[in-house]
């Protein structure tokens, strides 16, 4: 997908949602864990329940992983799903990954090719050469970590070097990298204080905006800060969609729970004149 | 496995050598490619020609997900392998994880729990909540990202704060972490002359070194500097040893290879009097 197949789909659905797919089998209906692929099963009618309500989806590879091949299985079942029923959707695969080179271009050829998502997160510590190998896939995004929604941020992101706290030289280097243009970046929701900062950096880049919800970031505050004239945002919801309830009603209650946040959303749009 | 029992092995083994288990169909014998499950049968051969001259095996996780499902099924196989028929070898999930703290949770269940690894490698960019979740478990090992083998890491990894490189500070930091024993670091062969710098800051803690071999590092000069009095090695290599013929020779060029290691590994030792 395009960046302006995104930004189009952002105006078409006046959303800027992005749902965080991460199941928990300790956490998902007990009705469901009946079936063959509770996993699959549950993210199908979450997607089925909120697709026009939202652009993203966002599975982070951890909760599949955990299940082993079962769980691959349910992944590589849910983005399938996804790209046959709901080619419109900008596909997020939450990985975090990073390596030397020959290693990340195999990680590329994983999420990139094998599972065919749009786009993947990756970690910056080992700079340029982990990172280029995602670069080189042509529509493809790589979702960069910059200033996280965690305590763990303050450990080493915000640590002052020369003058520039560690996130910002991670910002400035990646805009001199190869296919630059095709890095977003993930900025948390709990510190919307720095959007402003950041936007000086990378005015024009996607941000993936972690935090707001179960995490406690706040719509409104990130948007002041965060909107450029693209919207320039994806705003990630996990928990306080997909587990708004674990009765038999979970993918209508995540429906109104998605609902009230795209209603925020186009209400934004709107004063901002999108 | 605990650290005693690793640090036994060295001296009974006389070896510190890990060997990275990164498998490239484009890059092994094209005579396995007609067996069901080509990663797995190479991996074995590979495992039976050396293992009584490594101490660790260390599958990238990247040459695994590159194939998908099938690719995490060689894992499995190889993992479950090398734990049913050599127990005494400590493995090395090699997956640079690392996120926020109920994510990371998930991690460390699939590395340690699902596919029972001895240890995991993590990034350090999320800070004390994005690593604290490997580390509560017992007798497993977290080896953090400290200086790289890349050329990338003088993007960020060497950058200066407050007088005190990056790698540094991400090093100090993590030893006031809970359960910090329970952590090794990754510091590249290439950079052999910052091992003096390193030592100063953990002398105790165990390195999983890559880097020798193909990347250019020097054994010799990672020992010199990089040795302590429990060993404090792993010094891992991929390509030297597992691609040192693509003929029906392989597994026994491999062992030729890691032979001629594991023989410069027992002399160093000797020379320190272990």
């Amino acid at each position: 997908m395009t960046t302006q197949q995104l930004i189009d789909q952002i105006k078409i659905k006046k959303s800027f949602l992005c749902v965080g797919l991460d199941v928990d089998l300790n956490k998902i209906p007990t009705h469901l864990l009946e079936l063959e692929d509770p996993i699959f099963e549950f993210n199908k009618a979450i997607i089925d329940a909120t697709y026009d309500l939202v652009v993203s989806y966002k599975p982070n590879t951890a909760f599949y992983e955990a299940y082993g091949i079962k769980g691959w299985i349910s992944l590589q079942k849910t983005i399938n799903y996804i790209d046959e029923k709901y080619l419109e959707i900008f596909t997020i695969a939450d990985a975090k990954r990073g390596d030397i080179g020959n290693t990340s271009s195999m990680y590329a050829k994983a999420f990139f090719e094998d599972l065919n998502f749009d786009s993947v997160t990756v970690a910056p510590y080992m700079g340029k050469d982990s990172v280029e190998p995602f670069l080189a896939f042509e529509n493809k995004h790589t979702i960069m970590l910059a200033l996280t929604s965690n305590e763990g941020a303050f450990d080493f992101q915000t640590l002052t070097i020369d003058g520039k706290e560690l996130y910002k030289q991670v910002l400035e280097t990646s805009k001199t990298w190869k296919n630059s243009e095709n890095l977003m970046y993930v900025v948390g929701a709990t510190k919307a204080e720095y959007f402003t900062k950041i936007r000086k950096i990378i005015p024009d880049s996607f941000l993936l905006v972690p935090g707001v919800g179960a995490q406690g970031g706040s719509l409104s505050e990130v948007c002041k800060h965060g909107l450029n004239s693209n919207v320039g945002l994806l705003i990630n919801s996990s928990r306080a969609i997909i587990y708004a309830s674990n009765g038999a009603d979970f993918a209508e209650k995540a429906r109104e729970e998605a609902q009230k946040m795209q209603l925020e959303m186009a209400a934004i749009l709107k004063a901002a004149t999108f």
